[in-house]
């Protein structure tokens, strides 16, 4: 997608052997990229949130383990920098599933020629990565479409967190189905929550913008008045994990907003390409593990100051106990579907959609 | 209570004939007072928040008027002030109630005597109002105790915004019940919403540590993963209007929270004075009117910068639209109990509980 008229992804192989990224914690409020030489350093900008977005920091690991390869790629190096890389952030499954994939293609390969197929598989992925976004695009703009032909208005989406092209390589998975459905020349409208603690929302709204699509800032609580009184016609949302039965483990407070849409008859639907399907769970809210971050996160906050400069405010001071869950689980029963690259289905149906890997589980 | 060990009320006369209250806007980055001297100070205070919360600000509202009634107390001055102060703010119903008392206090006296005779009244109301936040807490902290007779573990409370001592002349509401629990030796932490765009949480933590209250910190997203995994035993908040059978106006983003609670099978309960039920309202989701404020509330957010002075950010500039509607309404039947100065009743029971009120509706 295009930051003043040019066009970018999240992150990009370099010339010199080394990968670049945006940095996203120096957005909106400035932008800055960032390059990565190491497994260090890509593990410190996963972790750091530097990258974000669980498609964008599975492909950010594949890269690492590739970065990795070049120094020592021998089966105990293969395997530190897969552990290694894994432990950066707990919740989202798209690294591991990544790291298992890159492990998949190296291990029977040589030492030797284990650096050039790392960089070459990190680089598939980070291809596919962009070719699942544009299928779920796809499919949930036909979500949009079809609630615009019913009301004959413009469409009121509701998005929490950040699920756009910069939390994947390119295009997004929830704001990549608003991008077609608006390219399309349908007529739609996104509810954009803050989502603090982190204010992912800011990153929503710098997208939409850049895009054209109309859209609305709002607190993270406004949203269920907003089902109340008929302002949603649908939430839309990505996803760092799905349960093989459909349980969504997204950004904290998505399953807040699943609670109002049930309450007011609202349809929540998740974005979801496949590698962030975990087919080794089943009950989400028991076994997806949640993140607990720093307190800094809840105690600051960032934006520009009255000279307009990137500038951060404490709202509370350490003697203030802090605790900041980064995820929670949205249970299937509230989701009215996943939308992935092969279709949206009730969560119910996930195994359906994708029977070779029910077969592999 | 107290402020670095003086006791204060949140508004309090001056032996000049002015009114004291603390400037909430400050709080808690900065401790500073204001006076009120005119009917348009007041109004001013009530509109910016300097004063906030429904019983406070239907107490500043009766002061309000007495300041009025110094300059001309004839009939038609008498209805211009009642009808500015009661535009000041749209959704708190104490502010009406405050005022149609001040009017049949002063209508049957003559103009000369009604300056005095509103100082009185006004003063009483502030007085009365101590009273039942006292006896408000002393039903809520029955709650709080007889949830640790049954689990022998510190009751976790989760609040939202502040319906604390400030937020009253003095003890508050929900806090009321806090406070009289841990008084009693009764082991109690709060989980405080930060509660955007104001950050109201900020006064609760302000409150809670200067009380010695266990309490911990979190995004307004947090509350439904705690309830989630078993870690809040009741859901208590204040409100701003209660209708008739029991629906709660509260800060924007209770209902989400009342949600959760019902979801999880958490209690849920509103600790209201009488003067805060609206009998003339039964359906509050339609027909309780909800303040939009303005949108730097959204934009801003306050604190301390990095050399520790009171600083304010902007998050979002004002090319981003943003939506900025002050409360919501969550539904009686999210409601387990109404907290009043009576007892703790099921919204149903509201009436039964003033049948004064019921005959009088």
């Amino acid at each position: 997608m295009k930051v003043n008229g040019t066009h970018y992804r999240s992150l990009w192989p370099r010339a010199d052997g080394a990968i670049e990224i945006i940095d996203q914690r120096a957005l909106p409020h400035a932008f800055a990229t960032r390059t990565l030489r190491t497994e260090d350093d890509v593990i410190d900008a996963i972790r750091t949130m530097a990258v974000r977005g669980a498609p964008l920091i599975g492909v950010a690991a594949a890269y690492g383990l590739a970065l990795a390869m070049r120094h020592d790629a021998g089966d105990p190096q293969l395997a530190a920098a897969h552990a290694r890389l894994g432990a950066s952030r707990p919740t989202a499954v798209n690294l591991r599933w990544a790291l298992d994939r890159m492990r998949a293609a190296l291990l029977p390969l040589a030492p030797s020629q284990r650096a050039d197929a790392a960089w070459r598989e990190a680089t598939r992925i980070a291809d596919e990565d962009v070719e699942l976004n544009r299928a779920i695009g796809r499919h949930g703009a036909g979500l949009i479409e079809r609630a615009h032909a019913r009301t004959r208005e413009p469409v009121n989406v509701l998005t929490h967190c950040n699920a756009g092209w910069i939390a994947t390589v390119d295009f997004g998975t929830a704001l990549s189905a608003i991008y077609q459905a608006h390219d399309a020349g349908i007529p739609v409208h996104v509810w954009v929550d803050e989502t603090r603690p982190r204010s992912q929302g800011l990153l929503t709204a710098w997208e939409l913008a850049a895009h054209g699509v109309p859209h609305t800032l709002i607190v993270d609580n406004a949203g269920g008045h907003l089902m109340q009184h008929g302002h949603v016609d649908l939430v839309l949302v990505g996803a760092d994990r799905v349960s093989a039965r459909g349980d969504v483990a997204n950004k904290i407070g998505t399953y807040l907003k699943a609670l109002a849409a049930r309450d007011t008859g609202v349809p929540f639907y998740a974005a979801v390409p496949s590698p962030t399907i975990d087919w080794t769970i089943a009950d989400g809210l028991a076994e997806i593990p949640i993140e607990e971050r720093g307190g800094s996160e809840v105690r600051e906050v960032s934006g520009r100051d009255a000279a307009d400069r990137p500038a951060t405010v404490r709202i509370a001071d350490d003697s203030t106990r802090v605790s900041n869950p980064a995820f929670d689980v949205t249970p299937a029963r509230l989701v009215t579907g996943i939308v992935t690259e092969r279709g949206v289905v009730a969560p119910g149906e996930l195994a359906s959609l994708f029977p070779e890997r029910k077969r592999a589980a």
